[in-house]
């Protein structure tokens, strides 16, 4: 019976969290590992700036109301405010009540992220054919708000920092690898109290983390 | 506070539910009156045929595992499934744990459906400067639920069917009048016990259900 908020299998994200309740100290770099997630408690008007650092790495990126949980960073709502699929600097972000989340203040990357594809699930990887347990991004995202005392009550839509889904004029999607460099960054400014979730996308089945399907950690730090 | 059962105003919707738990009479042709929207059960291998009696309207659908309403169709998961965000007749719709629910086994019109866009909802149209309440989808959704006697958990991505998307080569979004002729159906064939919801759409202040903004009823009907 699928239960959003519990996770299929377990990897080390259950054991990394920032700090009990997820909130970081400013300032200072943290480690998204390869293949797990970490969940971060924002305030309104910090940052958050979020590292590729070998230029080859998706990082799943979901954002909840801190006081209520439904209330969700939402895909489909931002393309409605977008009016695009492509969020470039300058662009806010929304939640599934239409209220801004966060505003891209820095983007050194040439923009391309996806905001049309689900993550990655255990059931992704069964299609794919894995028999045992693969890691992946939705068990990620429920480890990581268990790892700081909190539950998922659903599985938002995630924007795909540095994934690269082109869309073509028929509706057509392709799978590539990050069109990113190493050391990119992305800068979050964020509009309201919030816990933002991260996870290093465990995707080594096709080359969307990179030709070598090579996966790797993600950095990010939070200030004022 | 946000709760995703809960509608933010009312109307006919609440009123006008098929039977007490959705239950169709096969064969019978229902309406879902302008503006509104009802819930409809579906047995594996029934179809339900919807039509678009005036060409012009968009009709917002969910659906729901009624074993499990935390299950349910998802259009960033039918993306990765199709590999293209333009269902087609053939393609299968997936639920968010990548079940195939539906397959289009019919579909007289272009083809041209949207699977990226929200459903309009209150937000929305205070957004767009409505000062009272406006009927919208969410609400159908919600309402057409309670009508049988559930409640949403989460307001999924609907798939719209017939509303007019297109995604140019920058990511840039258009809204535009639906591509479909007056009697255009859509027939999707059921693969498991599931709730389907249908809301005529009720956005009449800009044109994605035709020029002149008129809201029409959608008819529909359930088979074996």
């Amino acid at each position: 019976m699928f239960d959003p908020g519990k996770p299929d299998g377990t990897n080390d994200t259950l054991k990394i969290g920032i700090s009990n309740d997820g909130k970081p100290s400013l300032d200072h770099f943290y480690k998204v590992p390869a293949r797990c997630g970490i969940a971060v408690k924002l305030e309104k008007n910090q940052t958050i700036q979020i590292e590729n650092r070998f230029g080859t790495q998706v990082c799943d990126f979901w954002a909840f109301n801190s006081h209520n949980l439904h209330e969700h960073l939402s895909m489909e709502h931002v393309h409605t405010s977008l009016g695009s699929v492509l969020p470039k600097i300058g662009d806010s972000l929304v939640s599934n009540t239409r209220k801004k989340m966060f505003t891209i203040i820095e983007d050194t990357s040439e923009g391309f992220h996806d905001t049309i594809i689900a993550s990655c699930d255990h059931h992704r990887y069964q299609e794919l054919g894995c028999k045992d347990y693969h890691d992946n991004c939705v068990d990620n995202l429920r480890m990581a708000l268990i790892a700081i005392g909190k539950k998922a009550p659903a599985i938002p839509s995630p924007f795909n920092i540095w994934m690269n889904i082109p869309i073509d004029q028929n509706g057509r999607i392709e799978w590539l690898p990050p069109r990113a460099k190493p050391k990119d960054i992305i800068k979050l400014k964020s509009h309201m109290e919030s816990i933002a979730v991260m996870s290093s996308c465990p995707q080594d089945l096709t080359p969307i983390n990179g030709e070598n399907c090579k996966i790797q950690d993600v950095y990010f730090k939070v200030f004022n």
